[in-house]
Order: structure tokens, then C-alpha cells, then sequence
């Protein structure tokens, strides 16, 4: 499927052409772009294990596809072979990330469409393959559109928006989660700018989203993470909008270390607070925020930056990967359904009753 | 003047010894420990420049004993030659670091007291100027066991204490700004833990806090600035100390950018918010922080981390040095003479009121 690319200079993070996988390759972004043709199920694997896709929208998309180039070596096989490889293959390339959620969703409803299709031979059932792969492509796109939709009427001609990591296009397939209302506004010819946290440690906000709002033409301003309190203090922020991993039933929310402090700012500022939050990342079988465990990653994150060390020998750091926002401090969660205000414990069972029911 | 090290594996931050000045070259920390021998006014000025010795009071007592150095090849001159080489070269040496109050300030102490010496030759003189350049050093080291001191207390047994950038012995020839109760309740026994902001973009708080905390035997962790809020909604953080570039008259204060997001943080938290600060600091004639200007450096500052850029190329950038506490989020200032609490427009004046007269 080919998706038409935001950023005129950049293609898209996943490009599905003439049955040939194409890759952003987003550990060399913002100093190289460079398109990875991923040829067979091992390239696939690598990509998705070595970050070149990241994101969880993005990584269920390049899985969908992936599964694709994966089985392309097969298809002059007897129907019953072709479906023990491609369950064998599937099991193999889950194993990439196992973290990653959206992987393992992708691929379970890539094997699920296989069992459920009566395809005569493995070329027809390599179609229906493919064919399920651009649905999840073309889904993808349209949640990223539907909060688009939604938030664009919250940024004003003239406002300075406020965001953090990068919840953005390159983590996606589409407009991305917290840059959805962004690229909406813009495309509609609203006049504004964006402060671009940098986010330590791993630098998404200055690599990932300064980057790419500037290649769409967005008035972009990279800060430093400690800056931000003091920008709004300035009144140059009218409305922050974040990412997040995981919603709450109540409303808290998991997301990049660094939004609980910003959100405490803008609380303190009245500055409004939203979270861009696809359906996906709800999560109703956690109650509260604090049942939601934060990963604590390698302290070398802390210590080294690009490789290089930056602190002492020996020296002890915490890495704790996430936060933990009480819902007290969002403002609202903007999904594709539509944003969501407090009470968030009955407002999103509302909006989502069936993904609620199904949890 | 030799000083006992805090550290007993690094040297002091300056050392006079045997008519040598002795400099700890802070920008090879943490990776190097290198003790620079100053040797003639050439070599003072360049240290001074090039931020070998840095932080405003240790600026201040390099620049007395370098002025003595700069004068040692002139003290077999006629006593009027040496005079007028010494007005020469103090207003040489003045040069080094335009906007760096206290290294005026100690120079013009030095020049005073060589005015007002009615020794009879050049090599007595000289010895008048070593000796206030002693008194200057001595003072120092005085005002931080001042602050330490007054500050101890506030440090009670299993606290976490949480610092930012570097107000630390290495700014200073004593026990530093706000490490100073730190060092002073650690030499008392008490245990406590501290946590050590990196402090984007130059990571004072990675390569000299957590540094010379560690060197100190001090229970230090290093975590990233979007952190602090994290550490301090787990319950970890029982106080906050940061030191200060300047305080207006009613008690609003700069310091490095990241501390009013952290003030903010803390009073969320209902965490005490303290800030160390010499009398030196305190600026009647600015009445509040809306009169502080506030230092916009180089973008490069926050595009490159050592020496290798982080985001993309033309980026915009925003990299102000400094942000402006609101004195409502400040508990109390930690001075050499005592804590001062609000009203601080009264209690500051009154604690400080030779100062303020003569402001």
C-alpha cells in the first residue's frame, strides 16, 4: 500500500510496494535517511529486534507486513506447508521485541486470517496475507486521523503547543498520536508553533520529533527537558499534548520520563494538559496508575550519551523509563472517538464500552 | 594557604603552597583528575578564561592568589614600578571573564589593599598581598562552613535530598553553596541519600556534583532533570537544596535552568524547597525577578552534546541558562548567618542590613 508521505524530503516510516517492504531506517534519523528494502524473515526480524521501526503502531504495521516478505519464499508450496511455516514463522518473528504489544496483536491476527481463509493454494492464501496486512496499515492511518480530527480544534491561531518524546508520525503509519492534532492544524493553515522537548535520555523529542515537524514544515523549537517550566512561565504554552503506553481505567497514565513534571507545570500555569490516546493503549484491566509497573532501564542510558561517557567511574543512576501522571492533572485524553473529559473512570468505559466489555 | 581536601582522593579546588597556586583543571572532570601548577599571569589568565577554575567564590579566590603570581617576576622593582604593574596587570587579569562579578570584585580587594600598605619596598608589598589573598580564601572557605552550618540541621537521618547543576566545594574553596549542609551533616554521621540532576545542557549535576559527592563518600544517585518529579511522587525526595546566581530584594532568585520546574515539583509534593546563598548573592538593588535578565546562550549548547550534534541540522533552539524561582515556592534561603524564612522582602533586609545599606 503506499501511504502518501507527510514529510515531502522524508518517506514514510513503512511503505508496502510492489510487494517489496520499505523501511525508514530511524536509528540513523535526523543525520541519515535512509529506506531499507527488508527482503526476507530474517531482515524483518533484525529491523523490528534493532529499533530501525519503532513505535507500537508502527512496529504492528511493519509485523502485518513483515509476515508478508517472510512467506514470499513459499508460495510454490503444497497449502498445508505453506501454513505450518507460516505459523512457525510467525512464532519466530514475535520473538523480535517481546515487549512490544502491537507486534504480537499484528501477528496473531495475520495467523488468524490465514486459519479463517479458504484459499485454494499458498498464492491465494498469500494474498488474503497481504491483503489483511494493508488493512492493518490502512487502520492504523485512520486512528492517527481520528485523533487528528479531534484534537485539531484544541491548537488556536497563534498558540505555542508543547510536547514530549515523540509520539509522532515516525512511531506511527500515519499523522501520529500527539502530532495527529499538530499535522491536522497545520495542514488547515493554522498559523502556531511547537516546543519540542528534547527528552533525555535517548533524545526522541531532538532526533525524532523536532525532525520530523520540521521536515512537514512545522514552526519547531527544540528545549532541553529543564526548560519547559520556564517557557511557560513566559506564557509561551497554551496547550501541552503527550503520548502515552498505557491509560488507566481511572485516567492515570504511563508515559515517557519527564510528562509527570510537565504536567504538575502546566497544572501550576493552568495550562491545559491532553494526552493523545489511541483506543489500543486504554488498558481497563488496570485500575489505578499505581498497578502500572515502570521499567527501569540500563543505567548506562544515564551515564554515556552517543556512546561517549558522561559521568563518573562508578557512579550509581536511576533510569526509570516512564512516569506515572494522575488523571487529577489531564486535562482530557484525545482518542479517535473523540476527546475525553473527567470523570475518566465513567467518560472512557462510556466511549469505549465495547473494548471495555471485551477486557 | 593549603586547605584540607573534602575528598581524599582529589585535590582542592585551589591550593597556595610554598608561593605556588595550585588549580584542580574542572574541565577534565570527571574523566581526569589534573592539577594544573599556575606559574605566571599569562597562565592565571588563560585558567580563568578557559573555565579551568569556574564558580563564581572559587573564581574570586583564584583571582587574588593569580594576581600574586602575576606579580612575582616585579618584586625585585622599585615599589613605585611594582605599584604601577600592578594596576596594570589587575586590570589585565580583569579581563578574563568579562561578566564574572566576583574575580572585579577580588581583584579591586587586592588593589586596595595594596594602595592602603605603606610597606617600604616591593617584596614587602608582595607579602601584604599574599596575605589578603589568604584572608580572601579564608573567608570563603568561612562562609561555606556558614552556610553548612546553618543548614545541617535541615538534613535528618534516612532523608533523600535532591540538588541540581553544580553549587558544590568545587564552585567554591570550602564545602560549597548547597552542598554545603550536605558535606557538614555527611561529616556529622548523619545517613541520608542524595540524588544529583544531570543538568542539561552542560551536565554540571553528572560531571562535577555527582563527582565530588561520590569522591566525598556521600550516598549519591544520578538521575536525568525529567526525573525529579518521578523520584519525588515515589516518596524518595524529603528536601530540596539548589544554589543561586542572584536573589532580588523580595526574595525571587535565578539559578540554573531545570530549578523552577523542580520548585514547582516540590511544592506539588509538599516537599521543603531551600536555597543556599551567600550574602554575595543577594542583590537589593533588583527588586524582583521580572528585573533579572535572563543569559539566552548558544543554540549549539543544546543541538551538540560534547562535541557532537544531537538534533537536526537548522534546527531551532532555545537555550536560556537560566530560569527565575518565584520567592512563594521558596521555604527558605540558607544563608551564612542563618535561615531565612518569608516575608523575605523584610526578613532578608533585616538579617542583611549592612549589606542592603550600603546596596
Amino acid at each position: 500500500m503506499d501511504s502518501q508521505p507527510l514529510f515531502p524530503t522524508l518517506a514514510p516510516t513503512i511503505e508496502w510496494r510492489d510487494g517489496k517492504l520499505l523501511l525508514l531506517d530511524q536509528t540513523r534519523l535526523p543525520h541519515e535517511i535512509v529506506v531499507e528494502h527488508v527482503a526476507d524473515a530474517a531482515a524483518v526480524w533484525r529491523a523490528i529486534h534493532e529499533l530501525r521501526v519503532r513505535g507500537a503502531p508502527a512496529i504492528g504495521v511493519a509485523a502485518g507486513y513483515g509476515l508478508c516478505v517472510a512467506m514470499q519464499d513459499a508460495r510454490a508450496l503444497p497449502i498445508a506447508q505453506f501454513r505450518a511455516e507460516l505459523e512457525k514463522r510467525a512464532a519466530w518473528l514475535d520473538t523480535a521485541r517481546p515487549t512490544a504489544v502491537n507486534l504480537s496483536w499484528s501477528l496473531r491476527r495475520m495467523t488468524k486470517t490465514a486459519r479463517e481463509c479458504n484459499a485454494q493454494d499458498a498464492a491465494a492464501l498469500y494474498d488474503a496475507l497481504v491483503e489483511e496486512a494493508v488493512r492493518i496499515h490502512r487502520e492504523d492511518i485512520a486512528l492517527c486521523e481520528g485523533i487528528g480530527e479531534h484534537g485539531m480544534p484544541l491548537i488556536a491561531e497563534g498558540n505555542g503547543v508543547l510536547t514530549h518524546c515523540n509520539a509522532g508520525a515516525l512511531a506511527t503509519t500515519g499523522l501520529g498520536t500527539a502530532t495527529a492534532p499538530i499535522y491536522a492544524a497545520h495542514r488547515a493553515g493554522i498559523r502556531f508553533n511547537v516546543f519540542a522537548d528534547e527528552t533525555r535520555p535517548l533524545l526522541q523529542g531532538a532526533r525524532l520529533t523536532a525532525f520530523e515537524l520540521q521536515q512537514a514544515g512545522v514552526d519547531v523549537t527544540l528545549i532541553m527537558d529543564g526548560a519547559a517550566a520556564s517557557i511557560m512561565s513566559q506564557g509561551l504554552v497554551d496547550i501541552v499534548i503527550v503520548g502515552t503506553d498505557r491509560v488507566a481505567a481511572n485516567g492515570d497514565f504511563a508515559n515517557k520520563i519527564g510528562t509527570l513534571g510537565l504536567a504538575i507545570a502546566a497544572r501550576h500555569y493552568g495550562i491545559p494538559f491532553y494526552v493523545a490516546c489511541p483506543s489500543s493503549t486504554l488498558d481497563f484491566h488496570t485500575a489505578t496508575g499505581h498497578d502500572i509497573e515502570i521499567e527501569e532501564r540500563s543505567e548506562t542510558e544515564v551515564t554515556h550519551l552517543a556512546g561517549r561517557r558522561i559521568a563518573p567511574e562508578n557512579i550509581k543512576a536511576r533510569n526509570p523509563a516512564f512516569d506515572v501522571t494522575p488523571h487529577a492533572l489531564v486535562t482530557g485524553f484525545v482518542t479517535e472517538r473523540g476527546i475525553v473529559h473527567a470523570p475518566f473512570e465513567r467518560s472512557l468505559k462510556r466511549l469505549f464500552a465495547a473494548e471495555c466489555n471485551a477486557a
